[in-house]
C-alpha cells in the first residue's frame, strides 16, 4: 500500500520539532480528518530558507509528506518554496494511495502559512 | 481540542512495537481514512494477557487510543479484554473530538482481531 520512501520518512521523520524565534510559523488544520500541522521556517537575510521543522497530530502519510517537504524547502528561496506543491512532494515519495492525498495538503498549506507569516513580518 | 491525556499518550505512546511469536496478532484497516493498525498479544496458559504491543500508520488519536487500550488489556483475561470498547478507551483518555471517534475504533477492532487469531490457534 505504501512505497518504501513513504515508510522510511514515516518511521524516521526528518526535521521534527520546533524552531525558537522562527522567521515564520504556520499552523493549519485538515477539515476532512481533524488533524493539525505546524511548520517553522528559519529564513536568512538573503531570503534563503536555512531550516524548517514541523509537528503534527496527523497520520503516517502526513508525517511522511511533511518530512519530505521540509527536506525540499531547505536551501530554497521563499519564491521557490512557494512553488513546491503537494504533487511534487508525493512524487518525491513515489506516490500515495488516493485516500491519503488530502493528508499531503497539510504540509503544503502549512509551508504556505509559514511563508505568509514571514512575509507579514517583513 | 485534545485532552492532556490524549496528548500524553500521543507524545509518549506506551507499548509500541512487535511481539515475536505472539499468541495472537490482529491487523485492521479503517475505510474512512485508509489507516492501518496491528496489535500483538502475549497470552499465558491461564488465558491472561501478559503483554500487548501495537504499530500503526494512523493519526495522533489512533496512537493515543491504542496506547491506552494496550494498558487496559494488560493483566486482563481474554473475556475481559473482549469487553473493552472504544468508548471505554475514549473515556479513559477524557474524550476525543467527534471527528476522531472513528480512529478509536482501530484499537478496539485490532484487539478483537488479535483475540480471534488467538482463539483460532487454541
Ligand atoms: S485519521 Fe486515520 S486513524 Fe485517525
Amino acid at each position: 500500500m505504501y512505497s518504501e520512501k513513504v515508510m522510511d520518512h514515516f518511521q524516521n521523520p526528518r526535521n521534527v520539532g520546533e524552531i525558537e524565534n522562527a522567521s515564520g510559523v504556520g499552523t493549519v488544520g485538515n477539515a476532512k480528518c481533524g488533524d493539525i500541522m505546524r511548520m517553522y521556517l528559519d529564513i536568512d537575510n538573503d531570503g534563503i530558507i536555512q531550516d524548517c521543522k514541523f509537528k503534527t497530530f496527523g497520520c503516517g502519510a502526513a508525517v511522511a509528506t511533511s518530512s519530505m517537504a521540509t527536506e525540499l524547502v531547505k536551501g530554497k528561496t521563499v519564491q521557490e518554496a512557494l512553488e513546491i506543491t503537494n504533487k511534487a512532494v508525493m512524487e518525491a515519495l513515489d506516490g500515495l494511495p488516493p485516500v491519503k492525498v488530502h493528508c499531503s495538503l497539510l504540509a503544503e498549506e502549512a509551508i504556505h502559512a509559514a511563508l505568509w507569516d514571514y512575509a507579514q513580518k517583513h
